[in-house]
């Protein structure tokens, strides 16, 4: 048994690779819920559509979110009636939102509204969302506190970080099965995302670093960042923002009190002994996922490290 | 000032015609919602959507609802997810649901909505909804009582009729504006609609039929019924079902208490005397409406008699 930590594009792609060596019904994926935001009167959850939508193959891969071939008659509709400009939905996208919308409203859990489209969309691995609780993250920039889509998407991540704050993370529980999958699994992969707002959201939640720490599952980390950058996404202005180095060697600092092994980029080799001297074993390799074939490839030295 | 009682596809053509001889701003639409029906967790509202597509020229004329050339990608997705699949509602049109979901739930009423979608369609007329409140029209079937849009849509209006029952009409007030412009027209106009399910709801608003009874504005209806048979819709089998005559004069009768005039089919000549007998001025005139200028030809009528 496999559990996955993922964010949204990094995780998913990373996730490809890895379905390709270990059975779906063998893997279950721990989604941050961060980036959920309420617009149009709809509940989005951007990094578990990504997730499923991905591992479905119905993906937009050019955008890394979205469903392939969709149109957006919806959202320019919304758009003619004034409604919030900056968001970008398909109209087979705004399907998944008006379903989850309206299971939430009639008492279901994200949780099984995210078993429900997966299971729908044909996929055999469980999909968790991290915690079926309000949960938001709101990025601290000069003069303003805003929700992390709004950074990300509205404002294009242009805006210097001051901080980032986890809106619900004192009272969220983490999703049934959450603890039970990290604590039964043979290994945890922490996938190729922001360790900010897509991991430290999920290791914000009760319980799930401290499960992290006891299970006697190996905790295998990849690097999001390569040569002192995100391969895609702000997490540079965001580990900034946050006093952390922006290298393989600072992600790694974040994870150290659990991580077993930690898969850098052949182009940060010179970080290595300074991870190992953490306590961590260290894989480098090519760890851009360029085509199915190195995807296939980085899942495999992160099953074997 | 001119007012008129609206129901769905015919209604909205006759309207067509009417806003080519009088200013919008002249115009006050009241429209039936007793169509109105929660699907997939978001308010539609089947007339005042046909009216206001209809007058706003995006109609899809073929089908006489939704939007022309709309897409059909999020009811598709959401047929995948299970979810009812026996109601028609395009991308586009799916925004205006979206909308009027997202602003019920922030307080707004359906007036309010219906004043902004009209508006953001560049229409200058008012469209009102007879009532801001809950009110459903049910139609009793053998066995079963059914929304109207599923004895409608989803059974296809198959059923024999055994009654229809206003779900609200007890509580139901007008929304504002509905009796004052019923009040303040120099005419009112009841258009051809089916006289039970479209105009009758109307009628069983608290208020609206005494406010036609003492209003100086002459009331002149267009006949639905031609040779004995509705030109659209199901009305012979509701009317059948309530014991009314299927023909104009059996629509006549309905409206007797406030009626001045009526406008009948010429295939109805006969009738015309029989009408006349109930103290209604009639005309005879062809009243298929099956271009622009014969839209307008009708509405000259009607403005006329």
């Amino acid at each position: 048994m496999i559990t996955a930590l993922a964010g949204g594009v990094g995780a998913a792609r990373f996730l490809t690779g890895l379905t390709q060596l270990i059975k779906q019904e063998d893997l279950t994926v721990i989604v941050n819920t961060g980036d959920d935001i309420d617009l149009f009167g709809l509940h989005i959850s951007p990094d578990i559509d990504i997730v499923t939508y991905t591992l479905a193959s119905i993906i937009n891969d050019e955008k890394g979110w979205g469903i392939k071939d969709d149109t957006f008659n919806c959202l320019n509709m919304l758009k003619l009636f004034s409604e919030v400009d900056w968001f970008n939905l398909g109209d087979r996208d705004f399907a998944t939102s008006i379903l989850r919308t309206n299971m939430l409203k009639n008492g279901a859990t994200l949780s099984q509204i995210s078993a429900k489209v997966s299971r729908d969309l044909g996929l055999k691995l469980k999909i968790l969302p991290m915690t079926d609780d309000k949960f938001a993250t709101y990025v601290q920039i000069p003069g303003d506190s805003i929700h992390f889509e709004e950074y990300m998407v509205k404002r294009a991540a242009k805006d210097p970080v001051l901080d980032v704050k986890f809106v619900g993370a004192e009272t969220a529980k983490p999703a049934e099965g959450v603890i039970d999958a990290i604590m039964d699994s043979d290994r945890v992969i922490i996938c190729p995302s922001n360790p900010i707002v897509s991991i430290g959201t999920i290791l914000s939640i009760q319980g799930v670093r401290d499960a992290l720490r006891k299970t006697r599952a190996k905790k295998v980390a990849v690097s999001p960042i390569v040569a002192g950058a995100p391969i895609k996404g702000p997490a540079d202005k965001l580990l900034n923002g946050l006093g952390v180095e922006v290298s393989a060697f600072g992600v790694a600092k974040l994870y150290v009190d659990f991580l077993d092994g930690f898969v850098i980029d052949s182009m940060d080799a010179a970080e290595k002994s300074r991870i190992e001297g953490l306590g961590v074993k260290v894989a480098v390799v090519n760890t851009l996922m360029k085509d199915l074939a190195s995807k296939v490839a980085l899942a495999k030295i992160v099953l074997d490290l």
